[in-house]
C-alpha cells in the first residue's frame, strides 16, 4: 500500500516507528502537499468585490497550478521513501570480491542520485507554489488570508526539509560536476524561502 | 468520519476544497503531529556508542513525551476544525430580535474562545516538542540528524501557523483581560521558534 493511501493516523505511526522509511524526506513532501493544497483552496475563494475578469482568470490559473503541484508533492511522499530504500539496499550489496565491490559502489552512486532527485523535485514544487503567493494575496478572499499564510509556512518548511535531504545524500556523491549543479540549483531554489519574510514575529 | 481516519489522499483533497474546514488550523496541527512523530522516531535510535544509562534514560523519556505530544497534535487536527465550525454556526444564529442578537453575540464570543483554545494547544504542544530537540541532538543517532531537523522545521511551521489562527480569532474577542492573557502566552510560546535558528541558509 502506498503511504498516501494509508490513513493519516497510520502514516503518523509509521513516522514514529524506527523503520528507515518513511522519514524526513517523505515528511517534507507531505508538508509541501498540504501547503500547496491550502493555496489551491484560497485560489477557489475570489475576493467578493472588485475582481476583474483578468484577475479572476489569473487566480483560476494559479489555483490549477497549485492543484497540480499538490498532486506532484503527494506522489513525492512515496517516491522519496522508495528512493531512500534503494540507497539502503545498495549499501547492503555484497562486497566479497573486487567485482562485487565495484558493482556495489556503482549501485550506491545510482541510488544516491535517485534519492537526491526526489527531494530536489520537492524543492522545485514548493518553490513554484510559493511563487504563486502574491497572486493569491492580491486576488484571493482576505478572509482566507491566514489559510494562505499557513500554506506558505508549510511550503517553506517543505522546501527547507527537502534541502536537508538533498544535502545529506549529496555528501556521498562522487560525481563533482553533478554535485556542483545540484548545489547551484538548491541555492537558487532556497531564494524563494528567503524572499518570503517570516509572517509571525514575537 | 474524523479527519485523521481519512486517507492522506482524501485529507489533501479536503484541504483543497473550498469548504470552510479543514483549513489552516488543522493543517498547522497536522504539521506539528508529523514533526513530533519524527522526533519520536529519532528518540528510538540511540547513538551507537558512548551512551550512558542516564543518556539512554533521558532519550527514552524524551521519546515518550514526543509520542504523547504527537497524539495530542493528531487529535487537534480534528478539534481545530470542530471549533471553527462552531464559530461559523454562531455567526449564522438568528438576529431578528434584541434577545436573539444578545444570544448570538454571546454564542460568538464562546465559540471564538474555543476556536482560540485549539490552536493555542497546538502552539503549546509544538513548543514543548521543540524544547526536546537538544536532548535528541545530544543522544540520538547522528545518522538521523536530518530527520530531527526536518521534524523541528515542521514543528516551527506548526507553531507559526497555529499562532496565525489564534490571532485571527483574537481580533474579534471582546474580553480584554482574556485577550491580554492569550497575547502574552503566544508571545512566550513563540520564543521557542526564535530560539531555533533556521537550519538551512542559501
Amino acid at each position: 500500500m502506498t503511504l498516501t493511501n494509508k490513513t493519516v493516523k497510520a502514516l503518523l505511526e509509521d513516522f514514529r516507528s524506527s523503520a528507515p522509511t518513511p522519514g524526513g524526506g517523505s515528511a517534507a513532501a507531505l508538508a509541501g502537499a498540504v501547503g500547496a493544497s491550502l493555496l489551491a483552496m484560497v485560489a477557489g475563494l475570489p475576493k467578493p468585490r472588485a475582481s476583474t475578469e483578468a484577475d479572476l482568470h489569473s487566480l483560476r490559473d494559479a489555483g490549477e497550478r497549485c492543484t497540480a503541484l499538490a498532486n506532484d508533492l503527494e506522489s513525492l511522499v512515496d517516491r522519496d521513501s522508495e528512493a531512500y530504500e534503494l540507497v539502503v539496499s545498495a549499501y547492503r550489496m555484497s562486497k566479497a570480491t573486487d567485482a562485487e565491490k565495484a558493482a556495489r559502489a556503482t549501485g550506491i552512486q545510482h541510488a544516491l542520485k535517485a534519492a537526491i532527485a526526489a527531494p530536489l523535485d520537492v524543492m522545485r514544487a514548493c518553490s513554484a507554489a510559493i511563487a504563486l503567493g502574491p497572486v493569491l494575496e492580491a486576488h484571493g478572499n482576505p478572509n482566507a488570508s491566514s489559510d494562505l499564510q499557513v500554506g506558505l509556512e508549510l511550503l517553506r518548511a517543505g522546501l527547507r526539509g527537502a534541502r536537508l535531504n538533498v544535502e545529506i545524500n549529496l555528501g556521498s556523491v562522487k560525481d563533482d560536476a553533478y554535485a556542483a549543479g545540484v548545489t547551484g540549483e538548491i541555492g537558487r531554489l532556497s531564494e524563494s524561502d528567503a524572499a518570503g519574510a517570516p509572517s509571525v514575529s514575537s
